[in-house]
């Protein structure tokens, strides 16, 4: 099996690290399956409370005794514009109307996130996790010492060179290189996320070029010719998303596994309507609809916060047509497996690709 | 090397096909360079009068006893809606004014664009010419059949699984897979192009679950990396434009080089703004103005012929902003240099990897 530097940092056996999906996927069943059969497991701890977390994490460590990770949404400052959040809600009306859904009573609020950020961080601290990744941008330096004293290894999300150099100047240990064929939310946090859909081909080589930490391929990855194919452009590791989201353990709605299985690579689409964050997702009604108005809505997270009872009580409906379909551009990959299968296929395929002429 | 089905029936001695870029670049030192190395050259010859690509196959067969191919643009039926054209030509009437450009004064002409590939057609049998790959679409079964009955091999281009899977049924005997990554024009002929911007680690593995024929990689593959990875994903040659266009003996203009050279992945953008057909370049003024309008814009090939002045004018002030600055996602892995080190450097990288553990 393939090992190097970052397999043996992070205490794996494979090259693989579960993508932490916020939001219910990473349910204890799968983050445990995934470190006990060789890889890194990971809690999406985005949307969680700090005890939440805590619940979460203490419930994995009963399932493992191997190494897990938690990652995190680091909080943006975002503009509450009266004017934006108006329109979003009369175009969210009829939506909300035939599914019986009231608007949100709260709407998120910049110091509250910072809040309990600080508070998952401390979560991390008191549970002793190893490794802990961050999306959406780069934890203060006083959180990275923070960690850091404490030997925690960080990784950090980047989907463009000049991100990936800004996570190693931060002191990042490692970096998870986002391509255009992710599924989910977008981790891009400079710039334009529009211009910053580049293919992992194109991008871990010019990433590879310019920073000296280990990398980790994300995006569309399902297989053994994924895994060596970023083996190849330069990856330590890979982090796969849509292939866990599928798998027997992941506790993804089974609509949502159902809408994967029956997508083709065409169907998977970008859209910032459900968050006000560019994302890619299986293509429904809601998708279609609110197209027209996507640049108008809300930044995230408010307009994630808009349209949070309109998924819930979309899905508790059995109805695909306005939940977040979350998934990556390989929908035509997808198995239903167990963790354990999906790894030892690839474990199979990498042996066997290293063993052709 | 890595010899297969594919290398042997193209007669080439290394998997690399270059990418046929039409309108200047694929002169035939470019051509022949690329065969004498051992890939396979391609004349471009999308936009080419039938006497000028009797020409060039004729100096190209004096400066190569290799083989080399001819790429063809296939016509597609296209409205002439005289509205989009008055707003067309109104948007670009103050560029061309600065540019001391007039209009065109003839537009393309379905029947006429027809007559010249049948003509280009048997230019390439009475030239003998051995390798022939079509993009936009599929020739007619009747043409099809007069290649095939003169055991010309033929290459279809496909941006979808849907899109190989015709390739296949109409009996092409390789496709070219283009992934989201590559340079100018998006081979898209089936559905939105939008929705075929696939990255190629998703895509080269779902078209090869799906298709019997021999793939060919394309987009942001520039040096022994890439080609490693795409025959990890499954494809048995790739094909290179960028990273030969950039090269001492392509005919691409030196300011189109250099704007490569200066580029970073995150300013290589898609624009339907030069030709009314997706294309992907570096960023220029040009594509910023148009930008709001280029969904209004009349139909490929209407838009090329309407920009054409523009673009010419453009180059011959040395001024890259209303230049078609066609490249790829990977423009900092672009070196200027000859075709043989460029080749010889991916054999040496390929060597080097197959050598390790």
């Amino acid at each position: 099996m393939w090992k190097n530097e970052l397999t043996r940092v992070l205490n794996i056996s494979v090259p693989i690290i579960q993508a932490p999906m916020a939001g219910g996927p990473t349910s204890s069943s799968l983050v445990s399956a995934v470190s006990n059969a060789g890889g890194l497991g990971m809690i999406g701890a985005g949307y969680m409370s700090p005890s939440a977390l805590k619940q979460q994490i203490q419930e994995v460590k009963k399932l493992t005794d191997k190494p897990f990770g938690v990652n995190l949404f680091v909080p943006t400052r975002y503009i509450v514009d009266d004017e934006s959040l108006q329109k979003a809600n009369s175009l969210l009306e009829p939506i909300r109307s035939d599914l019986g859904v009231e608007p949100p009573r709260q709407l998120p609020n910049y110091d509250r996130d910072m809040e309990t950020f600080h508070r998952q961080i401390n979560v991390i601290l008191e549970e002793k996790i190893s490794i802990c990744s961050s999306t959406f941008g780069i934890p203060s330096q006083e959180l990275m010492e923070k960690l850091k004293k404490k030997s925690i290894m960080i990784i950090g999300t980047a989907t463009s060179v000049q991100e990936a150099i800004m996570n190693e100047m931060a002191g990042m240990d490692a970096v998870v290189v986002q391509g255009v064929e992710s599924g989910g939310h977008r981790g891009t946090f400079l710039g334009d996320p529009e211009q910053s859909l580049i293919g992992l081909i194109s991008l871990i080589p010019q990433v590879a070029d310019n920073i000296g930490i280990p990398i980790i391929a994300a995006g569309g990855i399902m297989d053994g010719r994924g895994v060596m194919a970023a083996k190849c452009l330069g990856a330590k590791c890979v982090q796969m998303g849509t292939a866990f989201l599928v798998c027997d353990e992941s506790g993804a709605n089974l609509l949502h596994k159902d809408a994967i299985m029956q997508s083709t690579e065409d169907k998977v689409v970008l859209t910032k309507s459900f968050s006000g964050k560019l994302a890619r997702g299986v293509n429904n009604h809601f998708i279609e609809v609110m197209k027209p108005f996507e640049d108008s809505f809300p930044e995230y997270p408010l307009q994630n916060e808009l349209t949070n009872g309109i998924r819930k009580a979309s899905k508790e409906a059995g109805n695909i047509e306005c939940m977040s379909l979350w998934a990556g551009q390989s929908p035509r990959l997808a198995k239903k497996q167990s963790v354990k299968e999906l790894i030892d296929n690839i474990k199979h395929e990498i042996e066997i690709f290293c063993n052709q002429d």
